[in-house]
């Protein structure tokens, strides 16, 4: 039959590049340090977000049974929605089920054919598959290159026009010119979409993201997620009155979706409730990430993301598994899921270990590091 | 500035067409009885399923903090795959964050522009969102015409093709001709995907879906969710272990998403138990929804779901506004969310409810659209 066959060269081409995943399902009493996952804050486990989660389920029950338009939406997905706009000085809010409904819901409604994408190279997964479901014209530009931005802008005559990028770039670590592309995007009455999924909690003062630096800049869209530094489940986007009303009205993967459950919903309500009163953690998370990469030898990132480039796909994996024999666990980004076919670890700063844990962490994977980098 | 000006006529122009879109929060001590959610087996609420919700969050944490190839799988999603796959007879299922990522995902990662889509007319958004995102070439065919279907199959040639249905209609609540389809693309080689949100739970022998009736069918995919029946959050993709292999490889909505927060994860598989356990469950539904169907003189529906056309969406609304004055909550759905340009309300059986409270919905019901109907 043409698909098996299909699926199994598929298959087979994977495992000559040594590309093959597999799921490994992790226990709860898994005593590894866990530096690969964007929980950046250590808040899913904190004492606080257990139990607002916990409440929720008990109160209101495991899921929300109808899309947020039917009868989906509770007070809860309110006060996350107020409460996060005020964090990040956003006018209005709009929770979706995920980071990907969020980037999906926010171009697709805003852009069509009549209007023009201006993305970076290095934008997520979801950005890319949004501005193509939108059917707009795209134009990718170098990453960071606000020059390309501005002569795409200026290009695109009286359509309207939407910029893409990441506030803090997911694997890579490194961070937008958002302020400048701002002005930029203003100057030529374009709106500019950032995404804050690991910007949030992490960057800007207080951990409020770089969009919030920008003040009340009505062009600008933000998106985030609670699946990260508020470590739940979720996405959300923020902006003007206006767009929350559009995206409402408009936005198929938030009108034909069951909305987000109300533990998850509770849980990233109670963990941005401990980022506000808690400045503490954000800079935490910063002196720990500067730290990490003057011992790695990796560049430092304004958030909690630090990248080390390996010489092979194999190589990064083998690094991987020695630092998990250690008992610390990392990232290990391999084509496709890289911007530029480059495999390396992916090594994520995290707020919430002891100063003993975070110390013995370092030491391992600044050994492991040296010397796959010596090999090479 | 040209955004806010598209924005402001966007959304005059839904005013002037009746279709503006609010969000209305419930609270948790509502007392409405709730005829306009998909939660059809009353289970979102049931002891077990909010003590395993709510318990998972206690001892995991909020959220999975990662996505499932970095550290987001637990024990917990690799329960409810194996539990799911063993309940519908697939050989395996893969676990994703909404139905709407597991249809981006299963379309997404099996199409691409060497393929032919062939879509039912009505399918919901997210197959329409996933034929485009795929690149494929799609051809729409008429509701529930597998005639249609075979002569698309027909001229399909060497491609590899993959058709597009629901089992029970999410808005319309009508079933596919799931088995002749099922046919059809074995005939021709092609891949049948069916979308079982609405039959999970309630279609099929003991809410097994009509996917199950089918035997193995190795050609057949099957998508559901566990937001409806199972009272939760989630999606999933069922097939074979070929298939599941190659979407952990390959489904960017899957790769590049956190996992599923625990506590709706544990709440799924807790469902799951009691669907497996107590087949009257499915049974009451069907008693409930045919009983419905009867007193509103609207076809019977193998699923859930009742759909009652409206002369207008103005008077669908105020047909909903006086079920709500009268504490019963139905769904109301308008242009864009309907297949066919009418207006209707979408009443949904629930086996949670007591006799009492199911027979005064069904009079308050049944009075309010016999009067919509004369004056009509």
């Amino acid at each position: 039959m043409r698909w098996q066959a299909w699926l199994a060269e598929q298959r087979e081409a994977r495992e000559q590049a040594g590309l093959q995943r597999v799921l490994r399902p992790r226990s709860a009493g898994d005593d590894v340090i866990d530096l690969a996952g964007n929980d950046y804050l250590g808040l899913s486990a904190h004492p606080d977000v257990r139990t607002a989660a916990a409440e929720a389920a008990r109160v209101w029950g495991a899921g929300s049974g109808a899309s947020r338009l039917v009868t989906g939406t509770t007070t809860l997905h309110g006060e996350l929605e107020d409460e996060l706009a005020a964090f990040t000085g956003r006018e209005a809010a709009l929770v979706l089920s995920t980071g990907y409904h969020a980037n999906l819901s926010a171009v697709t409604a805003l852009a069509d054919r009549d209007c023009l994408i201006v993305s970076d190279a290095h934008v997520h997964a979801s950005l890319i598959d949004a501005a193509r479901l939108s059917r707009a014209a795209v134009e990718v530009v170098p990453h960071n290159d606000v020059d390309a931005v501005r002569t795409a802008l200026a290009e695109a005559g009286a359509r309207r026009a939407v910029v893409l990028t990441e506030s803090v770039y997911s694997v890579l670590g490194d961070v937008a010119p958002v302020a400048e592309l701002a002005d930029v995007c203003a100057e030529h009455g374009a709106l500019l979409l950032v995404d804050e999924a690991h910007g949030l909690g992490v960057a800007g003062t207080g951990g409020r993201g770089l969009v919030s630096e920008l003040g009340e800049a009505p062009h600008v869209v933000m998106t985030a997620t609670s699946s990260k530094s508020l470590g739940a489940m979720g996405g959300a986007v923020l902006g003007s009155a206006e767009l929350v009303d559009h995206l409402i009205n408009r936005a198929r993967p938030f009108i034909f979706d069951t909305a987000l459950a109300p533990a998850p919903t509770a849980g990233a309500l109670a963990a941005l409730r401990l980022v506000r009163r808690h400045p503490e953690l954000p800079e935490r998370v910063h002196r720990r990430t500067a730290q990490l990469a003057h011992r790695l030898g990796t560049p430092r990132s304004a958030g909690a993301v630090l990248s080390v480039p390996m010489p092979t796909p194999r190589g990064a994996l083998a690094a991987q598994a020695e630092a998990h024999d250690a008992g610390v666990r990392v990232g290990c980004f391999r084509p496709p899921s890289v911007p530029d076919e480059v495999s390396r670890l992916r090594i994520t700063s995290q707020a919430g270990l002891s100063d003993d844990a975070w110390a013995h962490a370092v030491e391992v994977l600044a050994g492991i590091v040296d010397r796959h980098q010596e090999e090479a």
